[in-house]
């Protein structure tokens, strides 16, 4: 298979890119390395990738922007940073996958353990997150040709412990390279519509 | 208590305002109608609307635009009427309420059965409603003052099967005034981050 990772150089889709490399063709893209850049929360930009990268059997994304900080701190802006990044950055993505993917194609997205184990000063995030987690359930019902789209929820990764470790206490860390493996359940597997929680 | 309820004209709104008037003063708002008007997706006009009410024990949110459409028919404009509204809308209260409201009182968002049980047509209502649900499971473990923050997830209404109805095949509709009674279990309960199905 031909496989695209956006976010291709960050700690999950370095990962990603690695695991994925031992059985596919694996594009790189990120906002400023790899084969091809993309800022996801421009559709244009998004749409244009697709149209450079010709045929392409699957769409991986870890990418897109959050804000953390806390609840009594947040105004609208802190909550548009999220929402125009991880989420509709992942949802462009999956818009234009749906015309670009060969048959049978498979989009695999981005989401977080806070949705379902809520953390202090992750609200906006939390909230964008879970729109993630909404969308990839209602588009799986609607994707045409076989396409399959499926959501990892990764929790913090070993990696990223010295500068999340603070955010996630009492949450057991686990290597970028066992996240990985879900992102490969998702793309070498058959499902659709599923969250893999990856802690 | 005295309980605001921000689309006290609408076919939910309506049936709170009524429940929530058996036991409590009610202060209907509505976008055009009511004691006060407001578009909930202006922050600033939100934050005016809790500084004019004056003492508030409770809020509640049964408004919000969202857009109905096929997957394949969507570009990111289309998503944008429900982060606006049903999303950040819904928000925007939120966070005007936390600084308003009096010591335990509580605010009552609106979601909804897409969530869980996607349907055609509403990947773009599913993600902004799956937005509300991850705000509010965050925000409820930040809130200060004793504040209580929950959200109800409603099917479709009986009052709405002529327009809605065809959206909603094997959906057991279910009358306005039943819906009511959850967003009464949240005012007039002591819970906190849960998600009320009306289905």
């Amino acid at each position: 298979m031909k496989v695209m990772v956006i976010g291709a150089t960050g700690a999950i889709g370095s990962a990603v890119a690695r695991e994925l490399a031992q059985r596919h063709e694996v594009i790189a893209v990120g906002s400023r390395s790899g084969q091809y850049q993309v800022n996801i929360e421009e559709f244009d930009q998004v749409q244009r990738l697709f149209a450079q990268a010709g045929s392409l059997d699957a769409v991986v994304v870890a990418a897109g922007a959050l804000h953390v900080g806390p609840l009594a701190q947040l105004a609208p802006e802190h909550f548009h940073v999220g929402l125009r990044g991880k989420l509709m950055g992942q949802v462009n993505v999956a818009l234009a996958a749906q015309q670009y993917l060969n048959d049978g194609g498979s989009i695999t997205l981005t989401s977080g353990v806070d949705t379902d184990h809520p953390i202090r000063g992750a609200v906006a995030a939390s909230t964008a997150n879970a729109g993630v987690l909404g969308f990839v359930r209602a588009a799986a019902i609607e994707l045409p040709r076989g396409l399959r789209i499926n959501v990892v929820s990764p929790t913090v990764l070993q990696e990223s412990m010295s500068t999340h470790g603070p955010l996630f206490i009492g949450f057991e860390p686990i290597a970028a390279s066992r996240v990985a493996l879900s992102y490969a359940r998702s793309v070498d597997g058959a499902q659709t519509g599923q969250v893999y929680k990856a802690w």
